[in-house]
C-alpha cells in the first residue's frame, strides 16, 4: 500500500559503446484501484497507490456525484475484498475503497449509461454518449475575480517540480498542484495518470475546506485535455496552466466556462488561450 | 471531419522582456467519437479526429469483441447522426460510428460491467472490476521467435518522429508506428490520446491483413503504460519500445505474456524491461 515506485532489474545496452549493463531501475507503480459505492463496483482507475482517500473524493467530486465532503459518510479500503481470477494482480486488501455515501445522497444509477470506469491516463471516462460529456459544475467559475501575475504564474511549475524531485525518480509520473494566487503552494500529487494527480488534489481541497478553489491556480506537468478542464471547474478553480499544449476541446471549454486556460508555461513565457481577462503583465 | 490540428489567435506573454504578443496558434484537436455497435451506444472516446475506421477496428480488437476485419459487416459514419444538447459540442455527422458486427459475432453485453467507456488518454476503460483488466488475446506473442537488434531499434523513434513532424506543428500529439524487425515502417498513427494512436495503428494491421503483429515491434512515442502493452499482445505483436518509461504493470503484464518490453528507447540506448532474449547486440 501506498508505494509510489518499485524496484525492477533492467539491462541497459547503448549502441553506441556495444555494452549492456544490468542494475536495479526505479518503476512507477501502476495499480488498479476498484471504486465501489454501496458496496457495488462503480470504476476501476489504473492509479500509482497512495492518496487514495483523496484521489476517490475528487474522482466523485469532478463527476458530479458529490458536492461537499459531508456528502461522503464514509470511504474506507474494503478489508476483507480478495482481487481473485487467473489475472496475477496483486490480491491485497488495498486496491479496493468502498464509499459509503451520506443519507439523502443520490447513489449512481446502476445503468451502464452512468458506470464509470477510468484507466491510468483518462478522465471523461463513463460517459456512454457524447451528451453526457460535460457535467455541471456546483461552482461558477466566470464570478471568480482573482488576477494572477504572469510573473508569478511563469514560476509555479519549477515550484511544483522541485516538490517532484524529491520522490520522482522513475520519469514516469504526472504532476498536479495546487497553488495561491501568490504562488503559495497549497498541495502537490503525483500519479502515473494526469487526471489521478488532479483528482488527488481537488480530493485533498475537498476534505481541507478548501472548495471552491476560487482564487486559486492548477498546474499540471503536462498537456491539457477536456477532462482537465473539465474537472478545475468542477472544483471551482478558475485558473489552469499546463507546462504542455491544450487541446482544442480544452480551450472551447475553458472559454465557455469563463475559465482561464494557460499553456506552454516555461522559460518565463506562458500563453494564453481563454480568460486573459484575469493575467497581469506589470 | 479529419482534421488534425486547428487555428486558434493565442498570447505569449513573456516575463523575462515583459512583453505580450498576439497571434494564430495551431492546436491539437480533441472531439468526442461515439461508437455504436448495432446501433447502441458502447463507448465514447477523446480522439483527434482521422482514420477513426482504423482506430474503432483497434479498438474493438483490442477488447476481444472482434479477432478479424471479417468479423465486422460494416462500419461508417451516422449520416444522420445529430449530437444534441446543451453541450456545445459540434452538431455534425462525423463524431458517431456505428458498427454492424457479421452474422454469429456476439454482441457486447448490455450490461454496465461491458460498456466500454474511454477518453483522450485511457485505454482500459470499460472494465467494471478489477477482475475484467486483462482480456485474453487470440495470438500467443510468447511463440514468437523474432530477434530484434538493438541498433535497429534505437532508430525506430526517429524514423516514427520524422512521421510525425510531417503534420505535428503542435506539440500536443502521441505516436505510434508499427515497424518490421529490419526496421522497415508499416504504419504510424497520432492522436491526443495515445492509447487512440496504438487503436489506430493496430486497425490499420487488422484491415491490411497484418494481423497478427508477428515480427513486428510497436513503438510509442511516450510512455508504456498496462493498457499499451495490453493492445499489443491482443494485436500479437511481441515487442513494444517506448521512449520514455514503462510502468511497473507494464512490466509485469509484459512478463507474464513472453512479449519483449523496451523502455527509455533515445540517444542510441534502450533499457530492457522484460523479453530481452529477443534483444541481439552484435
Amino acid at each position: 500500500m501506498g508505494r509510489v515506485t518499485v524496484r525492477r532489474k533492467v539491462t541497459t545496452i547503448d549502441v553506441a559503446t556495444s555494452s549492456a549493463a544490468t542494475r536495479p531501475d526505479t518503476l512507477t507503480v501502476e495499480e488498479p484501484l476498484e471504486l465501489r459505492v454501496g458496496g457495488s463496483p462503480l470504476t476501476v482507475t489504473m492509479r500509482t497507490p497512495g492518496h487514495d482517500i483523496e484521489l476517490v473524493h475528487g474522482f466523485l467530486l469532478s463527476e458530479g456525484l458529490i458536492r461537499t465532503a459531508d456528502d461522503v459518510a464514509l470511504a474506507r479500503y474494503c478489508e476483507g475484498a480478495v482481487v481473485s481470477g487467473e489475472t496475477g494482480f496483486d490480491e491485497n486488501t488495498y486496491n479496493v475503497i468502498d464509499v459509503t455515501l451520506a443519507p439523502g445522497v443520490t447513489p449512481p444509477a446502476a445503468s451502464a449509461t452512468r458506470s464509470f470506469l477510468t484507466s491510468s491516463s483518462c478522465g471523461v471516462c463513463g460517459k456512454a454518449s457524447i451528451e453526457q460529456l460535460r457535467a455541471q459544475s456546483a461552482y461558477d467559475v466566470r464570478a471568480d475575480a482573482t488576477e494572477f501575475a504572469a510573473k508569478v504564474v511563469v514560476e509555479l511549475p519549477d515550484a511544483l517540480r522541485a516538490e517532484q524531485r524529491s520522490f520522482d525518480k522513475t520519469g514516469g509520473l504526472h504532476a498536479a498542484g495546487l497553488f495561491t494566487a501568490d504562488g503559495g503552494l497549497l498541495v502537490a500529487r503525483e500519479d502515473v495518470g494526469r487526471h489521478n494527480a488532479v483528482d488527488k488534489v481537488v480530493g485533498w481541497a475537498l476534505l481541507n475546506g478548501r472548495l471552491p478553489g476560487a482564487g486559486c491556480v492548477l498546474v499540471v506537468s503536462g498537456r491539457a485535455s477536456f477532462e482537465l478542464t473539465q474537472k478545475s471547474i468542477m472544483a471551482g478553480i478558475p485558473c489552469l496552466a499546463a507546462v504542455s499544449a491544450p487541446s482544442s476541446l480544452a480551450v472551447e471549454c475553458a472559454d465557455d466556462a469563463g475559465m482561464t486556460l494557460l499553456g506552454f508555461v516555461r522559460d518565463s513565457r506562458l500563453n494564453v488561450y481563454a480568460g486573459g481577462h484575469r493575467i497581469t503583465t506589470t
